[in-house]
């Protein structure tokens, strides 16, 4: 049994979702569908989840709504007309819509979360007319039925793991494909919380874990991950297969294929995730699997980059020697709220890197300026923005000179890094550069790595 | 004007201070001379200071210490008698070590470090007798007199810098050498406290300061600081002159020749430091001077190794979402009073490096114990030994690839790495090793850089 899972672009309109629905018939074995809410048609087009904020938003400010409530039931019903539903099988989902404005909400966070969760929740009650008119029969799984429970989080909510006994008692054992929708989970006062952005990836995970399936399939619209970002290589080299770390360290760096908290269901069952293009579904895609079942025979399975990393630096004479300084710097983080990435250190002086899209200017001055009093340092500077590249592969575990192959090449361009840290992980070096020079930096290490 | 500090082995016998007195005699702007107690004459030797110690503890115990004193007594004897010292000028130093045992102190502490004090406090008070016995007339300074004050850390004290005001009222036009005891000072309430162990280095640097002097002599051993242990490689490369910054990142790595705290005296005051050998004089030695004085010819001016540290790792799945993460992991460490030396850290994975003669057995235990039970990692590994190689040089500020020739040796004889750590520091690069193969990786490293 497969759980298989659609992303937004995969379900944009009628015309990818007969592209589903061919997927979805062309194996048996794919009977619990996951499915997330309609995305994007085209480039500026606007998702249903962000039409639904909109919508959330304007209920919140109690101001007019009747159109983008009717842009919303247009997305819809596009799709019923696409396959020719009758239309009263749209009245209940219009009806839903109108009644999102209604409800009463336990807070303002609950009140978005149920409105952004709807785009799902719709779009699998839809998917399942449509399987069922076009003569697949097909079922909508509320997750409130199979118990999918999450914590008190609203908007950012985390999986309670209870809750796998009850979906393990699914009944699979039926001619029905079971439409289940992505990003949400009900708390224990039966509120509807989802996921972080993206978090369909995360309810296809757990369904598969919970339903010990063969195979989870996650369809997304590139026929695999690769190598490297196809906007610094061209036709760069497919990953085949990689482990579940792998995975996990390209994604931290900026590999968005795949929803990072997804990995963890993953790996506790054992799942095998299979990244698949609904475009082009016969293309074998990208395995992510668990170590023992992958032997690398590159040293290095991905270069990932990200720029969204700022950095502090500071150096004071004999810091080494304080006892707790660093749990001061802490103290100060956490007096602001702000939480860092990493802390490479020398003897006397400290680096340390953030996600500076976590951070506002203000944190950032009143952080620096607290470090300065209290702390003292003869040096304190500033890097608003820091890039950070990962190279990662298992076949860099134990592997000796793989530093050297990432190194030279870049000395050889003549691009000079503002950090090392390798064997905090066995499976990747991370590497500190300016913004402007990881692009070149990830092409010199491509190149001497894939092409030799 | 020069202040000129004489290590313990200078002033281990009187052959040795014979050597002291021509140094001194050859130049008249030899001026302050800051003296050690008497170290070891031989291998198996047994230096004053730790005589004086079994002393303290002997006192404190109430147990005999007849043959101990006559021992430390002979030590000063000895000396007096090479030099035909008349015997009455060696009773009052007979006298003083008699009344160590009998006074009053404020608590075990500063008995100890008081016994610990009076091998320089004795020797210096010697060596003004035997200078002006051979000639040279000179004066015992008592760092009460020049107001050296230090806190109330009475065996690791610091020193307070608002002495500096009394010691540079010091009169220096005088014919008369000044010989004045390293290694402590005295609190407030006039109780002697010693800085840590080879603390005189840290005497002479704040006499240099102080004064202003044109240059602080350190007088040892070796005729120069070499740039690599002289034990893994045969006759290494002599270090002419380095930067403060270079010193103190070798000293942290095993370089043991000048004490580290004693750098920060030399920075504030702009003094150059000289490293010079007693037993040969002539040779320039080694300079330690201002980042402005010097032009490293070479990328690395030194490559230090040491064995002393341990290390823990951890790995957790999506360990690096958790706000507030290593303020745990800080605050167990706080707990047990353990203070770590680096936390390099990967995504999910964490290693935090201790300098492992500041651990016993059973802090490593409970705070191995309480990682596992508050953070509950999926792996947690104890490395009780572990290796670090600083590759140090100011020549590698912003100088592009000379990772590459410190890793390209090392790959090609075989020798993997735990850690590499580079762009904390500008000035070097840090490398985890397994300990057994530091002294292999250091020559393979050496041959590269310094023999090419």
């Amino acid at each position: 049994m497969k759980v298989s899972k659609f992303g937004g672009s995969s379900l944009a309109d009628g015309r990818q979702l007969q592209r589903v629905f061919d997927i979805i018939q062309s194996d048996k074995n794919r009977k619990v569908i996951v499915v997330s809410a309609p995305g994007k048609r085209f480039k500026d087009d606007t998702k249903v989840t962000d039409l639904l904020l909109s919508y959330a938003k304007a209920t919140v400010e109690d101001t007019d709504a009747t159109e983008i409530i009717e842009t919303i039931k247009n997305r819809y019903h596009a799709i019923g007309d696409y396959f020719k539903l009758p239309a009263y099988e749209l009245a209940d989902i219009d009806e839903q819509i109108d009644h999102l404005s209604t409800k009463h909400y336990r807070s303002f966070d609950y009140l978005y979360a149920a409105f952004a969760a709807h785009g799902e929740y719709l779009n699998a009650q839809l998917v399942a007319k449509v399987f069922s008119h076009l003569g697949i029969p097909a079922r909508f799984i509320d997750p409130q039925e199979i118990g999918l429970q999450v914590d008190d989080n609203a908007r950012s909510a985390t999986f309670d793991v209870k809750s796998y006994t009850s979906i393990a008692k699914l009944d699979l054992n039926t001619s029905e494909r079971l439409i289940i929708p992505g990003f949400f989970g009900y708390t224990k006062n039966g509120d509807m919380a989802t996921f972080s952005r993206g978090g369909s990836d995360i309810t296809g995970a757990i369904m598969a874990r919970g339903l010990s399936a063969d195979l989870y399939e996650n369809f997304t619209d590139v026929s695999a991950i690769y190598a490297v970002n196809p906007t610094i290589i061209d036709q760069p080299a497919a990953i085949e297969q990689m482990t579940y770390d792998e995975m996990r360290e390209l994604s931290y760096a900026g590999f968005a294929v795949f929803h990072d908290e997804a990995i963890i269901p993953a790996i506790q069952g054992g799942i095998r995730i299979n990244i698949k293009n609904t475009n082009e579904p016969d293309a074998p895609g990208t395995f992510i699997v668990p170590p023992t079942e992958v032997q690398q025979t590159r040293p290095v399975t991905g270069i990932a980059n990200s720029n969204r990393f700022a950095a502090l630096y500071l150096h004071r004479y004999l810091l080494n020697k304080e006892v707790g300084f660093t749990l001061r710097i802490l103290e100060i983080l956490k007096r602001h709220n702000i939480s860092y990435e990493h802390m490479p250190s020398g003897i006397d002086d400290l680096t340390i890197i953030f996600d500076k899209t976590s951070l506002s200017q203000e944190q950032v001055d009143n952080m620096l300026a607290d470090i300065a009093s209290d702390i003292k340092p003869d040096t304190l500077k500033w890097l608003p923005s820091y890039g950070i590249i990962m190279i990662v592969g298992e076949g860099m575990r134990n592997r000796i000179g793989a530093l050297t192959e990432i190194v030279t090449p870049l000395k050889e361009h003549g691009i000079s890094l503002q950090m090392v840290n390798q064997g905090a992980s066995e499976i990747s070096i991370m590497l500190g550069i300016q913004p402007d020079l990881a692009d070149r930096a990830v092409k010199a290490i491509y190149d001497n790595i894939f092409k030799a």
